[in-house]
Parts: structure tokens; sequence; C-alpha cells
């Protein structure tokens, strides 16, 4: 019985997964896992992601280099979800370059971005 | 223009919500919200969700009492997922009694269970 027996993937096969800075508490992102996902990030301690829109696993960094390091792993209680507390290398866990993907408030019925673009995008991603 | 209509609800018309404690900045739980639970969780400043289980509005303690305040709302960059920072009453936010959903943590391949259950759940929940 391995761990990942214990998950009741969804029809699509996947697993929600919240990424939180294992220092400063700040919640990062949240993405998806499927079952092979979740085994090489256990294995790798290094989150891995299923994309969904790219229908391939994701190996958070393999372009960027913002790696997340696994420091710990864990389910919630009806094992829908699982919590990855990272060590986010490069201090950017956005594409748009920010730290954290949650860089809009809703303030008096709107979103209003309220975090800074720490890196240019451009210089990220080489295309 | 609504903040309601920049989410681009999945097929089942659902976002993903993570509440996370604003004092400690512990996660709390994820869930999952509609366009209905979304527009009452900033209209109440109490978390809301939709309960997929019960098909219905979940409105979070209304049973138990273990409201949540809303302190914030933020929303994710490519808006499938909020996180709602909140006051957890009671501390309890898990049915089983426990502060958070996600007691269980990845140990030599094994889900080890490593929270307290804080109140027993048939004194949280009238039979």
């Amino acid at each position: 019985m391995s761990f990942l027996d214990e998950v009741p993937w969804n029809e699509e096969g996947l697993i929600a997964a919240v990424a939180q800075d294992a220092g400063s508490g700040k919640i990062l992102m949240v993405a998806w896992m499927n079952r092979e996902a979740l085994k090489e990030t256990a294995e790798r301690k290094e989150a891995v992601y299923w994309s969904r829109s790219r229908k391939r696993l994701w190996r958070k960094g393999e372009e960027s280099g913002h790696v997340q390091k696994l420091v710990e792993l864990r389910l919630d209680c009806d094992a829908d979800a699982v919590l990855l507390k990272v060590v986010q290398v490069g201090g950017i866990a956005c594409h748009t370059g920010r730290e954290s993907c949650f860089f809009r408030k809703l303030e008096d019925g709107r979103w209003v971005t309220t975090d800074p673009v720490l890196k240019d995008p451009s210089l990220i991603y080489k295309t």
C-alpha cells in the first residue's frame, strides 16, 4: 500500500496542490498533481506538478530555475488536496515574475494588483 | 463588470479556495466555491463554500459555529484559485475537530497524523 493509493484521484486523475513558503508562510501558488507528479515530488524533494494546459509533467523551475525545494508534504482530511511547504528558489513562484501567484486582492469590488514584479518575465523565460 | 466575471469558472462552475489563518499563516483547508459562494463570501465577510458532496452552499460554521471571518480575499494569476485570509472562530477548521484539515504529514512513505484533535467532533456536530 503506497501513500499514493490513499489519494482519491479526481475524474481527471488529479489532486489540488498548494505551495506555501516554508519560511514566511506565504501562499505561493495552487496547481495540480497527478499520481506521477506526487510520486516524483516525494522522491525528488522538489515540486512536480501536472500542467493541465500543456498536458504533461511540469517540473517547477525547469525553465525558470525557480525550483521549489520540498520541506514538508501534507494531505488534507478528505485527501483531495496536498500542501507543500517549500523553499522557493529565486524567491519567485509566479510566471509574472512575482513572489506569489496571489498578487491580486479584492478591494471595493475589484481585483487590485498589490504585489510588485520582482523580475521581468522576459528575463526569466528564454524564448 | 463584476469581480465575479473575471473568474473562468471550471466545467463544474467552481474555483478552488484556500483558507489561511490570518494570524498564524497556517493553511486551514481547501474547498470549492461557485459564483454564488464567492459573491456571498465577499458580501458577508465570512467564508461560504460550495459543498460538492451535498451539492449546496455551505456557510462554513453553519452547524459547528466554526465560522471563518474574512480578512482578505485574493485571486491567483490564472484566476482558478482564491485565497482567503481568515480569523477562524473556535480555532478549529476541520470536521475532525482539528485546527487544520492538513493534519497528516508524509514521513518515510506514509501519511502520519501529526496534529491533535482539539474538540471531539461529536461535541461539535449535534446529530
